[in-house]
């Protein structure tokens, strides 16, 4: 065992503060990473808070973030994929069962007994797992990604997240150049959806309800950019899509977007609204249309991605901030006031 | 032009009654058929009534029918097909535009330019078509089906709408040996279903609100039955299911069945409930599911599953009618007092 520096949440009101946690001396198989940005996913922000209270109740201290980016500073004996200094990077899992039939299909994310990057029961040092925002962490290597090295770290470490979520739905549904793709919402999943499906290669409409983001959508990738509150630009649409990414965290009209699904289309959610959808089955009957939802990705795609984002140049649009504006970060995320996703340097925390 | 005898609505609200109607004479690429037997669809009672004249006015007099077998009569010069004498069929259409990305896709059923085999604009005769509740019917060679000799005729005809309409799903969404399948609602569609997941392999698992039709599930073809209002036995199924076929047609919580499904599940609605039913992302996010819809086959697809049905000898269980039973057979199907389908002996109309 050994000290690292963190941030974390004592309880669910009071603000994230620096703190001292334990990380376990690297096992045979682990990579331990001193951690150089994080990202701050609105996961981040609801678990602190203790809002997902019903499902995964948070456990404190609690040391949020899974887009961790960072470099080798130790491996285990055992470990093939990495050496020290090193490029890596830590997503949303940390570890799974790897002998269920979700492991061995290599789709971890659906393994019943994954666990996640913070918050979930640590079997090496009891207590929960402690994510990103520290200036070290040891996982497992079948958990760790290799990062390019032509990518700019501080943009990359959404990737783990916001990258995974949106690019795996798209490779699922068969999202290739000749394809027209819609992208809802454009905030830190959608600005990811909207480079990931021009960079695919699809015809790419950005749906936003705010006309200010037209010129930022185009930046972005977007071929067209349709205000979804206007009936008439969004009937233009009709029938042609082949697939839909929405990625709108609270309730709105999926009907709107499933009609302009073509025939075999598909609408996958990766924002997930609290309250059921009303979704009407005649949208979905006379087209053969489906919607669906996608979660994170597994490690062998995290690493595709990854990859591609090599080869494509793509990272996340980030507005880096040192740990201290942690939880002004916060209250920006409730609002969207960020484009399109804050970074974490961790260098700052050296200073503490 | 030549008169066949009929029975049509003519209005919203009188019944059904003897009708003398005109049918085209055959043109080089028509086959005429003589009507044997004819199944009386769900359809058939909305439509004689008028009751979805939001979307499908009826003109009438509306003669309806879609679930037609028939021994051909007559053919025109240039078709190859069928030659007299041959047992035929008719489903849901007559007609499409044939040049359309559906139609070349080999998927007439989403052709924007179909022809329905009732009240949809007839352009040989004008006026709408006319279904298979008469003693004949003109239909072109490529929107008639072959029917295999050693099935009994009158449970042949819903073969052409329910059976299609459960079939084709279970094809597209790859339901095989090995695979675990439920079946929600057993009607006239869900009857189908429960016979071509089982005769296709699947583990079927019949889920039913009425402990009364527990026998008859397993005797269709079910594994095991599910009473749906049982939770603990709704929760042993939790996460175990390939495919599900929802064939109930009003509103009902399809969240408890979305959680049955294992990952990259699909539930398919082949019922539509008028309004729009509320679905938890939740429940398809975690496990990458997906709800969808699907609307018949098409004709290709179609005369697979007639060839289907005749090497697994697979027809509907039907109560055969004259036809001067059909409005009284309307009501009993307003209360799925049939199983599980009605069809309707033709000869009954000649003596009229």
């Amino acid at each position: 065992m050994y000290n690292a520096k963190a941030y974390s949440a004592a309880n669910a009101t009071s603000p994230l503060a620096q703190a001292t946690i334990a990380r376990r001396d690297p096992t045979e198989t682990d990579v331990q990473i001193e951690i150089l940005f994080c990202g701050i996913c609105h996961s981040d922000v609801h678990q602190a808070r203790n809002e997902w209270s019903g499902v995964m109740p948070t456990v404190y201290p609690c040391v949020p973030g899974h887009e961790i980016v960072g470099r080798v500073t130790k491996v285990g004996s055992a470990v093939k994929k990495f050496k020290q200094g090193d490029l890596a990077a830590v997503g949303c899992l940390v570890d799974s069962d790897r002998t269920c039939p979700e492991c061995r299909a290599g789709l971890e994310q659906f393994c019943p007994n994954l666990i996640l990057t913070y918050n979930f029961p640590d079997k090496h040092l009891g207590g929960v797992t402690y994510g990103g925002y520290s200036d070290s962490v040891v996982v497992d290597e079948n958990f760790v990604l290799s990062v390019p090295s032509n990518l700019d770290l501080a943009g990359a470490a959404p990737l783990l997240c916001a990258g995974i979520t949106t690019y795996s739905p798209m490779r699922h549904w068969g999202v290739t150049k000749g394809k027209k793709v819609g992208v809802v919402g454009l905030g830190g999943l959608g600005h990811m959806g909207v480079k990931f499906a021009h960079a695919l290669g699809a015809y790419t409409v950005v749906f936003t309800t705010s006309p200010g983001k037209k010129d930022d959508a185009l930046r972005l990738g977007g071929d067209e950019v349709v205000i979804s509150k206007n009936a008439d630009e969004m009937a233009k649409h009709a029938g042609s899509f082949d697939f839909i990414l929405d990625a709108v965290a609270v309730e709105h009209d999926v009907n709107a977007y499933i009609q302009l699904l073509r025939r075999d289309g598909n609408l996958t959610m990766v924002g997930a609204p609290e309250k059921p959808l009303p979704v009407s089955v005649f949208g979905l009957i006379f087209a053969r249309r489906s919607f669906s939802g996608s979660l994170i990705g597994s490690i062998a795609e995290t690493q595709e991605m990854l990859d591609f984002c090599g080869q494509n140049n793509i990272i996340s649009d980030v507005e880096v901030i040192p740990i201290q504006k942690v939880n002004e970060a916060y209250e920006r995320v409730i609002k969207s006031d960020v484009k399109y996703r804050f970074s974490i340097d961790m260098a700052s925390l050296k200073s503490e």
